[in-house]
This record gives C-alpha cells, sequence and structure tokens, in this order.
C-alpha cells in the first residue's frame, strides 16, 4: 500500500510518497516560494540525490500539478500510474471545534474546513486549495485530512478553557485547541518503544522545539495540557513569536499605536516581528542567536536565556500536574539539534529527578538516543519527530476502517 | 514612634495608625464607595468597637480630610495633635520603571509618580490626590511611599523581558513589574520564622490569593519570578480577570468585534467581566462560586477548577525554576480562608513533595499556622498578611536612614 502525504503551508508544498508495507520513503521533496518571482523545486528518491531548481510557480494548485507530474513522469517517476496511490493524507493545522479526529474528505468535509478559514487564515486557505488540487489531480483516489489539533482532543476543559465570558467559547469557539499534535503523538509513542514500558503506563512532557515550539504532557498517552492555545502564538517563546505575555499589553499598545487597533497588523507584530528575532534584532534562527551570544551580542543572550528560560517553566508546570514523570522528550529542528538549548533547559533541574549526561548531549548524532544520566529518574531522550510517517499511518488507518 | 498608613485605591481611603514601639493598631478604617451617591466610613480603634455610618464624600481629598479630623477628634479621636504622626506611608500599587524601592516624598518623587499615572490609570492618580490631601491636612509631616512593585526588583532580565521587539522595553518600558510586593514581602519573612531558618537560607512559593492573585517564587529573600506582570491582570484566574490568555484571542476578538479596539474597553473585558464572574456568570466571588458548584451548578464548578489549576501550574512552574523548595505559603482573603481552594491545589503534589494534612487545612484559624503533614518535605503553611505593617516598617526605616 502506497501513501501520499501533502503538507501545503501558507507559501510552500511539501509531499512524501510512503510504501506502508514497509513504511519506508520512496519519494519527497518540496516546492517553495509559491506566487513569488523565484520558487524553488527540491525532490529527491529512495534512489537517487536530491535535485534542486528554480521554477515558476504561481499558486498551490501549479505546486501539486508540478510534483504529481513528477511523480508520475517516466523517467523520473516513482510510480507508473495514479493508481498505485492509495489514499492521500493532508496534514492540516487546525481543526477548530469542528474535527477531533482524522477524516475523510467528503463535500461536508470540505464545507467544514472552509468554515475554519478564520480561526487559521494564514494555513488552513493554503491546504483547501491543496485538498483541490490534489483532487484534480488524482480523481478517484480517496484524501484524509489529519489534524496538528486532533492528539489534544483529551485536554480537559479546566485546562482548555480560557477565563473569559463564557460566551466566547460558545459562541466563537475561543478555547486552547494545540498544535504539533502529530509530532507529539509520534514521538510519544517512539519514547515508549525506548524506554521499554507500554505507553498506557507512562507519564511523559514533550518538548517540540522548532521555528515554533510546544510543550506537551502526555499521561497514559493522552494529552493532558500543551502550551499552544487558541492559535500557535500561546506558550514558549519562539523564533520570531512572543509566546505568553501579559495581554494587558495588548491593550496599551494600541492606546499609544493606534496603528496596531487593527488584527492584522497585532497579529503580525506578534507572530512575525517578536521572540528571539525581536529580542536580538538578528535573527529568528537559533544557530544565528547561538553564534552571536557565544561572540558577546548580550541581546542575542538575552534572547536565548529568555527562550530557555520560558521552555523550562513549562517543563516544569507540567512536572507538577503529571505528578512526577517518566520521561522528556525533545524534538524537532532545535530540539534534536541545539545541545546548547537542551542543556541549559535542564540544567539545575535534579529536584524533579531530570539530570542530563552532557557528554552524551554533545554527542552529534541523527538517532534516537538518551542523554540524561544513568542515575536520572527521568529519562532524556531525543527522538527526531516524523510527521509525515504519522499522517501516513493515519490516513492508511482512516482507508482501512472504511472498508 | 507613630506611622499613619494609607491605602487609597480606586474608589476608597483605607488608613492604620501604629504604634511602632509594639507594632500595635491604634486605630484603623475605611472610606469607601468615594464618589458614589452614598459613601461608607468604617472606623475602629484598639479600645472601641467598629462603627460604620454613611457619609458624602466627593473625592478622595474629602476622605482623606475625614479620616484625619476624626483621628484629631476630642471625643472618639486618637492622638491630641499632628506631630504625634512621625511619617505617613502610602501604599502605591505601579512604580513603573522609576522606582525601585521606597521612596521619601518629595517634588520630584511627585513629578515622577505623575508620570506613572498611564502605566496604573486606575490606581495611581488616586494615590497621587491622596498624597496631595494628607500634606493639606498634615503639613510639614515626611510621606513615604512603599511600592507593590518593588520587592520584585531582584528578578533577572530573562524573567522580566516579554518576546516583543526590543524598543517596546527600551521606549515603552513594557517589561515584567509583578505586584503585591509588600504582602510577598511580609508572608516570606514570616514564614522563615515559622520555618526556624533564616530567609537567606529558603525557598519558598507565596500564593497571594485574593481579588487579585500572584505567585512569588523566593529565593534566599529574593523574587526571582512573579504571575503577575506588566499590570495586574497576567498569571492566574481571578475573581473577574482572565489572567494567562492566547495573546492572539485579542487580534481575534478585535476583528470579529470592532467596539473592542479600544483599550478601555479590551480592559474591562479582560479585567472586569471575566475570571470566576465570566466563566460562572453568577459572582467573582469565591464564596459565591464554591457555594455554587457545591449546589451543582457546573459553570461554576469549572471556573473553581480553572482557577485551582492555574495556580496549581504557576506553582509547579517555580517550584521547577527554584529546583526544589522548602514551604509554600497561602496568604490574603482567599488563600486564607478558602479550605477547598487550598486543598484542591495540593491534592496530587507529592512527586514535589507537597503533601497537606487536610484535616489541619480544613480547622477554622485565623491565625498563622502548618498544614502540612509531619512528613511533607515541603512546609505548607498558611499567613494572614499584613501590609499595612509592612508599609509602616518600610517607612519608619525611610525616616530613620534620613535622620
Amino acid at each position: 500500500m502506497k501513501v501520499l502525504v501533502v503538507n501545503c503551508g501558507s507559501s510552500s508544498v511539501k509531499y512524501t510518497l510512503f510504501e506502508m508495507d514497509n513504511e519506508k520513503k520512496i519519494a519527497w521533496g518540496i516546492v517553495e516560494c509559491i506566487g513569488l518571482l523565484e520558487s524553488y523545486y527540491r525532490r529527491q528518491t529512495a534512489v537517487t540525490e536530491e535535485k534542486k531548481k528554480s521554477v515558476k510557480v504561481a499558486s498551490h494548485t501549479e505546486a501539486v500539478e508540478l510534483i504529481i507530474n513528477d511523480l508520475l513522469d517516466k523517467e523520473i517517476g516513482s510510480i507508473a500510474n495514479i493508481d498505485e496511490i492509495d489514499v492521500i493524507g493532508h496534514r492540516i493545522v487546525h481543526g477548530g471545534n469542528r474535527f477531533s479526529k482524522s477524516v475523510l474528505v467528503t463535500k461536508e468535509v470540505k464545507k467544514g474546513l472552509k468554515e475554519c478559514f478564520s480561526i487559521a487564515p494564514l494555513h488552513t486557505p493554503a491546504h483547501y486549495a491543496g485538498i483541490l488540487a490534489v483532487e484534480k489531480m488524482l480523481p478517484g483516489i480517496p484524501s484524509v485530512l489529519v489534524f496538528d489539533t486532533a492528539f489534544h482532543q483529551t485536554i480537559p476543559d479546566y485546562a482548555y478553557m480560557y477565563a473569559l465570558p463564557y460566551e466566547y467559547y460558545e459562541k466563537y469557539h475561543i478555547r486552547k485547541y494545540g498544535f504539533h499534535g502529530t509530532s507529539h503523538n509520534y514521538v510519544s509513542q517512539r519514547a515508549a518503544a525506548m524506554i521499554g514500558k507500554p505507553l498506557n503506563e507512562l507519564k511523559l512532557i514533550t518538548a517540540h522545539l522548532g521555528n515554533g515550539s510546544s510543550i506537551t504532557a502526555v499521561e497514559k498517552g493522552k494529552v493532558i495540557d500543551t502550551s499552544m492555545g487558541f492559535t500557535p502564538l500561546q506558550g514558549v517563546v519562539m523564533g520570531s513569536r512572543c509566546g505568553d505575555i501579559d495581554p494587558a499589553i495588548i491593550a496599551y499598545i494600541i492606546k499609544i499605536h493606534p496603528n496596531y487597533r487593527n488584527s492584522e497588523a497585532l497579529n503580525t507584530l506578534m507572530n512575525k516581528e517578536s521572540g528571539l528575532l525581536g529580542i536580538s534584532g538578528i535573527s529568528g534562527d537559533m544557530r544565528s542567536t547561538v553564534k552571536a551570544a557565544t561572540e558577546g551580542n548580550k541581546k542575542a543572550k538575552l534572547a536565548f536565556e529568555m527562550l530557555c528560560y520560558s521552555i523550562k517553566k513549562y517543563i516544569s508546570s507540567y512536572y507538577g500536574i503529571l505528578n512526577g514523570i517518566d520521561g522528556l522528550v525533545f524534538t524537532a529542528g532545535i530540539g534534536e539539534n541545539s545541545t546548547a538549548v537542551r542543556e541549559k533547559i535542564c540544567v539545575n533541574m535534579h529536584a524533579m529527578g531530570i539530570e542530563m549526561d552532557t557528554e552524551k548531549n554533545n554527542k552529534p548524532s541523527s538517532k534516537e538516543r538518551f542523554v540524561s544520566t544513568a542515575d536520572s529518574k527521568v529519562k532524556i531522550m531525543i527522538i527526531p519527530t516524523n510527521e509525515e510517517l504519522m499522517i501516513a499511518r493515519e490516513s492508511r488507518a482512516c482507508i482501512c476502517m472504511r472498508t
């Protein structure tokens, strides 16, 4: 069985074609900078090296066409016929209050997704365009939507509600949704395998640290809280997102800056101009920040410390509500690769049984591994995430349930 | 030595006259509902019962005049001459970035305070009016300002900065300030006395839970973090304040409700219509909320659970950044009186060494006391706060330093 996973971001389309019998990737790639003067297309297969070229791609539809034509290409393609693809899995960022688990795409589902546009205006229209384009290119092949918000559906009401007037929940569905669910789900399962105990006997904290970051408390395989909220802005300090702030600051900003009395301007400020970038003034990228900090840049050092401190606070908070933990997982770009961030977070945490082996932490590797000391009560793990595989598994499961 | 402590709220003036030789209260009282059709005046002394009457009081100035005339009254007064008062201590909510410790009032100081109006528009103008009125009524007696923000001055930059563009800190002084400092300071000192160790050997978490609530991490007598922020809105769920929310919710609200593109409307929503009141729809008062929850009201139960959960998260978070604690203190209206809130917070916290003795917790008392089990690693304490005495001590210290 083959599954094509499609991930339409605001200006990119990523894809992976899986052979599910062995869960191996057959072909994968990405079209970036869609709609800009120049777009880029990178592609690779299990048997060929990565190739990169400039392309002209005006829309998500054109990007999907380019990708599928290439997959079917007689010379460089990986499949001979569209029927070889059994199901397409689409990654969807925000399921709002409509979608609590993966669903097969129907007319009704598409209508529901359209109604989610306003809640994630950067992502959902791109997802929608991707779904239509895939339907056009691969007629008759079923599509499944896999939601970043779905794994968080088990969060109890006292944790997902905001203490605003109740009608904001009832009328406008303002509540905590949580994101990166597919990643938190994948690494939780891997963590259980690494520890060698069933997931439903474990208490875990999973830290997905990338451009966007979220921390999740997982009890017996079920999420009980997560740091992102109604949108992916809430929680820890991120590359260009501010994370938690006093909400009264916004009331103050729109008083002193009337041009911020505008939803879009506020979202740009808090999502694109804040975080590491806003504090350091240099970059939203962790590698550049750590480099600048090492070279003596004080604002970069502050930005680095703020980001690590905010993560430390969430990990501690979830340690408390879980009443102790068995494992702490780092994943995603920063979580997998930044030794400095991981070390800064784990220093002075032994009261919670968290003790890092700094030598193990410093050793470069791209594999799943433990970085805690032998005596550490809490196992600290680095687990490369694999959202695509998780989406492929979910899509297959959705199809198998149907038949 | 006698110190008069004056606390001008937005629509009230509270006062306490102390004899500092024994730190006993001589006279105290409050004028409430200033500027409304009917105001109320309650007064009491060490030798007389509380008396309450309706009065007409149009301004903070009139309230101060009423109070001081009464203190000097030949029949019901407590002092014969204004010269008996050595110093007046004023409680000031927000010192902004100008005031990091208690100061003697001078022309310059008054000017500086005026420049803090915009940062706490509900409180600072009332404080200012009170200072002028006291100066008029008690000419020649020195006044000291004691700031709620001062005890939090030791918070490190990575904890007080928000990850907004750096200029918001430089130009507009947007940072975490913290509040209830006088109370957190007082109960920290008392906690050390109760535990029987010097404060600078202890790690404490102090939970000031009242209409407004804040949690503070105190290491060796110095605050290292606190839950309130730029304003007293941030942090845990409160009577009518929302506490932490995803800041993108506000961008969403002003999109769907254009009438909220207004600082005051937003502040009213988040400060006056949210919290327990917003969720339960019944009341911002904890007693009414617990009663309604007990009687089966689901929204009241949810509001109660949300408030306790948000506090639990902050306590856990500070446990982590302190890398373990010696004591957990409950103080202020809810902290001192709500057995239900204290129990809900402390349940299932033994991974952090927090074990409550529910029998002790249930026993009514207005005294300082331990409510942890004999085996609990962390001492849980209930300590009635005494901000007035702390302000009197600070004011005396300020005068003694001068002479």
